[in-house]
Formats: C-alpha cells, structure tokens, sequence
C-alpha cells in the first residue's frame, strides 16, 4: 500500500467509458509519481511504538501517535493498550460526515485514571514548521515532520489540524476530562473548529475506509443504542507484534513534498482550470508501508 | 427532520457520561436554536420540480437540482428522470473521503445524448451574493440563495461550492463529455479543486447518511467491479409524487443565516477556544421538510 488513501484527484469516468490506456501518461495524479520517485532521505520512519494496530469487527486499523503533541495523552492510551484495557472494546458511535468513536472495555474494579492535562496545542519553539503557500480560514496552516499542522504566532503555539483521519480523545464538557479511553476517528470534512479544542493524538494510517463505511448510529450524535456497538477484538502497538511492518511518512520539509503540494494545487489533466491552491486538508501528507 | 445532517459541533461525550439534562441550556449549539426560532420570511421554498427523490437498495435519498447554475445539465437530468432512464439504475462507485456515483440504465438503443456545455462556473451578474465573513483558500465564499457558492471578481464567475453532500455530473477526459446519465454526490472532505472544473448540479437533502456508509468498491477509484453495483429501483421528481412534503432552505440573506454564521464559528460549551472563523464547506445552509 502506498498511500493512506486514493488522491483526492481521481476522475469521474464515466462508467461505460474505457479506462485509460496504461500507456497514457499519468495526467490525474502527477503527485503519484512524485510519491514514487521520491528519495529514501525524504521519507522519515515512523516509530512502531507510535502505530497502534487495532482489529475490529469491520477489519484492521493503523493508527500513528504523536507524543510530540499529546504526550500525556500518548502515553496513558499506549498504557491502556499494553494493559489490553481496548481489547472487547466497542465502536460505540459513528456520526455521519464527523466521527466513528470507540471506548475501552469498562473495568469497574480499575481506580478511575486522573483527568489528562489538556494538550490541545503546545509552544512551537523547538518545531521545524513547513508553512503552506496557500492560505487557511483558521490559523497559519503547515507541516510539521511529517504532520498537518496549524500554528498561531500571537500564542506562539502549534497543533495537529482536524482533518480527515485525525484521531483524538473524546472528554466531558469541562475541558481536563478526556482520560484515553474513548478516541475516535474524523470520518467527514475536516472539523477545524475541534482544533485547539480537544486532544489529536494521530491520525489513521490505513484501514479507515471499512470504519468510515460502518452504519451511521441511530442514536443523538451517531450513538449506537446501549450495548449494541461494534466488537473490538485486541489493540496492540506495532512493537508488541514480531515481524509487523515498517511504516514511513512523507517528510514534510523535504523538496519532494514540496512537489506534492505543488502538483495538488495546480492539477492537469482532467482539470481545465486548476485551482492554484489547495487547502490543508486536502494536502495529505503520504505516507507508506515499507515491503 | 429539521436539517440533512446534525451539526458539526457535537460533543464527544464519554460514553459512559450521563447526556447533559434536558433542562441545561443547549450551550453545544447556539446554531440549532436560532435555526429553530427562525420566522417563516427567513426560509425560501425548494420548488418540488427540482427535488430528485430516488430510491436505492439503500434507502431514500433527496436530491435538490441547481438550475440557475447548471441549466442544460439540470434539464438533461429531469429528462432522464422523467423518461424513467435512472429506474433500475446502478449505484457504480464508491470511493472513500471522495464520492458515491450512479449511472442510468445503459439503453443501447436509444440514440447518444448530446454533450452538455462545461456549465462550471456562471456570470457573477444577476445573482445576490452574500460573502462569508472569512477567508477562503480558494476563492471568494459566500452564499447564494441557500446555496454555498464562491467567485471569482477577475473573471466575474460565480459557482456551487463542492462540499459535503454536492452532486455533480461525472463526465470523461475532455471537459464537454458529461451527458446527465451519470452522478455523483461527495461522500469526504470538500473537494474545493473540483469547483469550476465539473458541473456542479445540486446537494443531497436528505439521506446521504446510508449512501454513504456503503461498502467502499475494491476496484480503481472505488469502482465497483462490473455487474455488481447497487440497484435503484426508482427515481421521480418530487412534482411528480402526489402530497409529497414540502422542502424549505434558509434564505442565505436573512439575518437568521448570518447569525448561524457566527454561531458556528464561535462556539462555545464544550469548545474553550472558539475557533473565530468557519470555512465555506462547514457553513452548511439549513434544510427542513414543512410539517
């Protein structure tokens, strides 16, 4: 697999039309040649005690952490995991054009785990931010190693945005309540009101799109009803499993994202007129299974 | 129903967190309360002839065409489904964080539909534009009559906005291919670089949540291998039901609509930090069927 997703830039063929000869040049997606010539020093590993590796009823899901952002949130979910406190969880709520959300297995012998501090954003001093040409509704939009980020100079902080695939930790309404035991995944246009907001601790590395396909709740918010969510069968992190895959990221400092960005904002092809920009979530950052 | 879909600015409630009593202020979304108390001259009725009702294995869905933006195509597709031509049609695509797409039953004998022309963008004159109070990656956002639109004053064009929930008509290569017998409706994050490159013919009103939770299809682009697309059994133009309800959107001019503007960028309750602004796709337009 070589990317988390498809391009967004796929064409809208018509059905009965002949799909393009495999001689014709990839006109759709100059990015994916981009991604495929790109140098071993422009991809950055990614840590396999930073992908959890989760199997539910609907098939298996990668997600990356980011202790740089979240640590103590980071932390407390890879405890829960080691502890095993995920497996028998539950998909518990899958919102349309928003979330799905799973929950650790309830223990009601275990002493309630103390409120995380909230990590919503954090000072950008000390992080290397790549910012994007193009200009964003919310904040200053960018990259930082390999993330989509976002940064305010008046607060001097910077966060993870929300786009889709983030992962996050659900809370309470008072803001220091999310303890690592309810996440969810962004499954719609990305939230960036969530950002500054809530804990992003990931993103999705790959198998979101038979959790996105899961039925909407028929409950307020998505909920399903009491009891009736989805199995989790075991989370593990990657470096509990012998022989699991290495992962890499994109740099996003390196020439060859550059060119991505480039390639995304400024599409041929199908594209009369391209658009000249893309925004934040639409530049996603690519990301690899190394074979 | 009072909207499409629930607002963007649910809560992620821990799942064992009793909901918030009924009697506490609804602090999550000022949005839903101004939509409520909105009088009658702040809506605008959908005309029944541009309401697309189809019926697929997965349910219902509504469908609301945009004739002052694409006119050829909108009439192309009421011919269509006035010949009866989508009635045992297929639900051919589905790919994930992009689009759903549906194709009309192939009549081999019945003669190739003309061209339509590349209705992607239109004159700015003649239209009451109401800009969003907040920048836009792309182009100018705002909205037009219940619609979220954008424009460009260099080449005096105004289009529909690809959202969450737009429908446009697939088309091949060559930007004057697309005939109406095949359709899309997005399913991820906007796709903002299709706008002015693909006739934008309307938004689902009702019913994407199912539609959207179908199985994403294995093959290139989430097609689905050939033969096995989703049946629809049926698709009429709302004018042609007998009593079917009566559809409403707000009026993107009146002051309610400005003040659901400013209720989604700066929300407060759960979100410490309201994000002060809202890019075009979040600022969904209220829908609701008139009881």
């Amino acid at each position: 697999m070589q990317r988390l997703l498809p391009l967004l830039a796929a064409p809208l063929l018509l059905a009965q039309a002949p799909p393009p000869s495999p001689a014709e040049p990839p006109v759709y997606n100059a990015a994916d040649k981009i991604i495929a010539d790109a140098p071993a020093a422009h991809w950055l590993a990614i840590n396999p005690d930073d992908i959890m590796v989760m199997d539910t009823a609907a098939g298996r899901m990668l997600v990356q952490l980011a202790p740089d952002f979240a640590p103590a949130h980071v932390a407390a979910v890879k405890k829960l995991v080691r502890e095993g406190q995920f497996d028998d969880g539950r998909i518990v709520r899958v919102q349309d054009n928003y979330v799905v959300q799973w929950t650790a297995r309830p223990d009601p012998a275990k002493p309630k785990a103390p409120p995380l501090p909230p990590e919503y954003e954090r000072p950008s001093a000390g992080l290397a931010f790549t910012p994007s040409p193009y200009v964003d509704t919310y904040a200053q939009a960018g990259f930082v190693a390999g993330w989509q980020a976002a940064r305010d100079p008046a607060t001097g902080t910077t966060w993870l945005a929300h786009c889709y695939g983030t992962v996050g930790v659900g809370r309470d309404n008072p803001p220091d309540t999310g303890d690592g035991a309810e996440l969810y995944a962004v499954i719609g246009h990305g939230p960036r009101h969530l950002d500054r907001n809530i804990a992003n601790i990931g993103r999705v590395l790959a198998g979101i799109e038979a959790h996105a396909a899961l039925p909407r709740g028929a409950g307020a918010m998505g909920f399903y009803d009491e009891g009736r969510g989805l199995k989790i069968a075991r989370v593990r992190l990657a470096s509990q499993i012998p022989g699991f895959a290495k992962w890499q990221m994109m740099d996003t400092a390196s020439p060859s994202f550059a060119a991505v960005v480039q390639a995304r904002a400024n599409r041929t092809g199908f594209f009369p007129r391209p658009a000249g920009a893309a925004d934040l979530c639409t530049l996603r950052v690519p990301v690899r299974e190394v074979k």
